[in-house]
């Protein structure tokens, strides 16, 4: 059985393994203080050309997120998000849990619109009595999206624009960034992201990590006792030195964007694969997931060697599977998924 | 510089490391569904004489605490712990985070005593107006404690009793849990504990594994849906396989006590250099930490090559400091250390 | 002006405020342990006939669903309400304050019908991870709805055995009960709901109290300490017995359904008025509130002395308004209120 | 049985009382949007001579306690207050169940003093890692405390100068506050209190309302958005004119003090009887509340016709007793109290 159903079926890349085995022995001082830290630190501030950046590590994204938005409410706020956003119905409540709420947007494509914030907000504060309701207090997005869309530069700027109007901090969830930052859907570059989200998040967990979440906080005031939160959150992990040592290896000469990049032709070639079929695509993901809408039959063809997660039933016919890719991904695995992709097609033609 | 800072100084104990390497390429299942996660669930069952537990891997102490902790008790329920708990004092507040309070009883050495549990409990259930309070919902202790002391069977025995007669769950933080099975200061088996406590875990963070804790539930009362839970507080990690291949080597013959034992040796060894160095201990402990108290220009000299934690100031002369000793200490630094501590003690009398 | 805007415009029923002022001067045990909360109570559970429940009074409605859903969830569990129910949008986030997601099932009257109950429950079930995703832990409903609509006995046991079958306590708003148990438009009586829910409130401020809920919980598995619960969210009056004094009063001779019976009838005057002058209703209420949709020139001609709340723009040439009538409104005001509707229409049609 | 238990025994003030039934069927807006509420916040603004204070009305004690104290602190940081606060020990854990702990400092009499504060805030900040520890985030105290004991302006000004030096907004209780400023043990005026407070309250249910605090906020950082804190905590009464017509009788003419005058002149000809009589006060109480030592023949004696409340045991052969005046208390009960208590004298010298 070759795995597709996930990004997060392997270990870590072997560069980053071997770094941890190399350091294994060296002692180092905890919670995330030591040079290991302090030096993928610098080197995330410099790909960000973000020099008064804070740079935090955490283990994974449902713990990212929730020490940063709960950072930045106060009671009575809640977080703008799309529908489909991981955080509003893949993390078993974890923002209500610090006590928001999560306000949700309609989105098709997993992007929020400028408008839509500038719409939920103005009809918040236009009401008579406001305060019956849940204040908008920041936006969450995601890049690429849960559906592997992503925001161009102009879109985000726009965003960002309405944020700013309506005083609300803009916070991108990148647990998948790498493959957001290589695709040729957009123009939006790292740094680009660091100029205009106020707290983001570099995903390691996804793309060559063992695990690890990079925050990256620009605003200077969102950058208070951030520590204290993610100790309290319980993500404040005591070997620390293991997320320097990942995050400083992914970023030394280039390896995360150049392993994103693999994982991204990897899922290209298996998109234009459905395509020459003659699958629909569900949605126009250009990043590492693809959502192939597939009859019955090709699913239980492919389903004897593959596995992916079944995404939405659509009537009793059929199913959109998402499929991922990731850093580990073989190309041989994915010539052969390939191969039995056409096959299925000609059965189907026939 | 050697490090006697804390137990989680180096990264992981070898075979950890190898079986981490060797095992990076496969794909598994996500989320500690994996056939490790199995393995090394039922290596734990059987290591605890407890084939019904269910066993969780979670990532840090500070989340596992929180899981458990806000798993149990009702929103009117706070958790007694000692004083010198680490829950008390050391994770900011993340207990009071998810809306408990912690319910303290004074202690010195790091024990809660049965007697405790039954005043505390009494003096609230014979109030006229209870409701005003925060009722206690369960125990917390650690094993060993904070000051590294240990309980003895018949100590656990009779808290469990009280627990019981009080209806109020059991949960043992075993951080450091190898350190306190293989102390010569108590009979206290990991059998004990798994038939004692109605939830408890096993640290590998500090003993061997890169990070990971292992939470064994024996309370039918308490298993279900604990998974949601740690998902909840952010600790379902995606590569949960990582925590599977951890434990499973840690478990499969004796790993876990035998580096325990090691940990401890050195901690003993230092100990004696201590005490014959007509140095006071601050506290009794039998474990991998040691808390001397030092003369301030000990405190120096010594601090000259080696690092570890100020404990507490004794007037403006002496401190106590915390010694720790871990899997991965180094028998030619504690020698090193011992011949410093040596030539202190002939510098003193001198 | 005369005020149609909402149900708690005025004081309270005369012989409420009779009833505290004729009691001022006698001394009581405070926080609900008088003599009046107990007569009471009594009276409640006989109205219910439920002589085994647990009565609380609570001084507003927020505060008490809050209160009482707090205190059946685990943390990891939301509770189901209409998409317009009354926590969903109305409370600034209430329920999320103390941990738990609001789950919302569409709804055009108000109503959550069983069927989306057990849609709701079995999906989340049937999902391979449902530990992702926040579990129904119970269900909300309101009786009258924010739309004024109302449940059938038929529809109500419908939900309950559904509730049952998936194990979820039923939780009944009944800020606006009385409105609904002598409105026209449903055979559902006040033991029904004490035998169909586990647990419900009859409301007070809205319904002749100064302030004031009563809590009836017939579960006995919610029954226990529910006034540490009370307590811990602010809702245990010192002076309880004002709370007692106001429902001992209400449901002393039937004054309860007596006084809400006048409200509807002042209500059903209105909307006979609106439905005569070619006026639409957005929805088929039969109790307290009506929703007529106005053009704006009605909007603005009967605004010059009358207030009532924009309920929904249509457009740019209709709204929506909400006109609330009460144990208090006064027979020559709906009077003239009808003859100004009159007017309207004329007007509208020469 | 005559009460001495606590000052919340009766129902309200006369005069409060009427203008209740007088307005009762007045139409007003909802929820403190009326006029008798402007007017009441106008009446507090001016006894304060706080012309830019935010003044809003709650219903209770602890609802106020919580929603003040959540709205200021961000989730790290805990409320600094005298182990003997009220809510640390006597609110079900309601600041907990916000998420923030109670920081203690020990008190005897119930007060914090400014040198408490400093020291715990120095402590925490010059630890090497202060992020693994609750960050003290504002202080609480409350005027007269739980023992009956008053600040001076002195001890007021210098506890404020220490909170703004460590940047900690300080906040006063006021739940008796009117005891506490007509007490000849404090110098201590309204006006200093909005002066130097950050953010109090002023007590309606213990002095003459039937309910009600008043929160007055002079720091403009707190003041934003309280509103919605209010009506998530559950404390927007929707008949809110309730609150204003209570406050604007209390505060038009002198009224709160003069009453509280009364109950304090009470309890002072109470504590001269005990001290005439032999018996010691375990607190120097020059308010409402009198705490005198009483052997047990004697509690058993006063106990047949009076009830107050045991506050402490001591030893078995003696009782602390809380004995409370209030507004309502009648000089007739007084003087008759005070028969006994000689009597009890008598006896006990014979």
């Amino acid at each position: 059985m070759i795995r597709f159903e996930n990004d997060y079926s392997e270990g870590a890349h072997e560069r980053v393994l071997k770094r941890i085995v190399e350091t294994n022995e060296e002692q180092t001082a905890g919670y995330g203080t030591d040079e290991h830290c302090e030096k993928a630190r610098n080197d995330i501030r410099k790909a960000c050309n973000a020099s008064d950046a804070d740079v935090h590590f955490l283990v994974g994204g449902t713990q990212t997120n929730t020490t940063v938005i709960s950072s930045i409410l106060r009671p009575h706020q809640g977080v703008v998000s799309a529908t489909t956003g991981h955080i509003a119905g893949l993390e078993t409540g974890a923002i209500e849990s610090t006590g928001h709420k999560v306000l949700t947007v309609p989105s098709e494509d997993g992007k929020v619109r400028a408008a839509q914030v500038k719409e939920m907000y103005d009809a918040h504060m236009s009401q008579g009595t406001p305060e019956h309701r849940v204040q908008p207090g920041m936006v969450y997005i995601s890049h690429p999206t849960e559906m592997g869309t992503t925001y161009t530069r102009s879109e985000l700027e726009e965003l960002k624009r309405v944020c700013q109007e309506c005083d609300l901090p803009l916070f991108l969830d990148g647990a998948r960034l790498g493959y957001g930052l290589v695709s040729e859907g957009t123009d939006l570059t790292l740094e680009d992201i660091a100029r205009l989200c106020d707290v983001f998040y570099i995903g390691g967990t996804k793309i060559g990590a063992l695990f690890g979440e990079a925050v990256v906080i620009t605003n200077e005031r969102l950058k208070k006792d951030f520590r204290y939160l993610i100790k309290q959150r319980g993500g404040l992990l005591a070997k620390g030195r293991l997320l320097g040592i990942q995050f400083e290896t992914l970023f030394e000469d280039g390896l995360y964007l150049r392993i994103s990049k693999h994982a991204v032709d990897m899922a290209l070639m298996i998109r234009e694969a459905f395509v020459e079929g003659g699958f629909s695509l569900r949605y126009d993901s250009k990043t590492n997931q693809q959502f192939p809408i597939l009859p019955n039959e090709v699913l239980v063809e492919l389903g004897k060697h593959y596995s992916f997660s079944i995404w939405e039933k659509i009537k009793d016919t059929h199913s959109v599977v998402r499929i991922c890719t990731s850093y580990a991904t073989k190309k041989e695995h994915v010539e052969a998924f390939i191969q039995d992709i056409k096959k299925c097609q000609l059965t189907a033609v026939h």
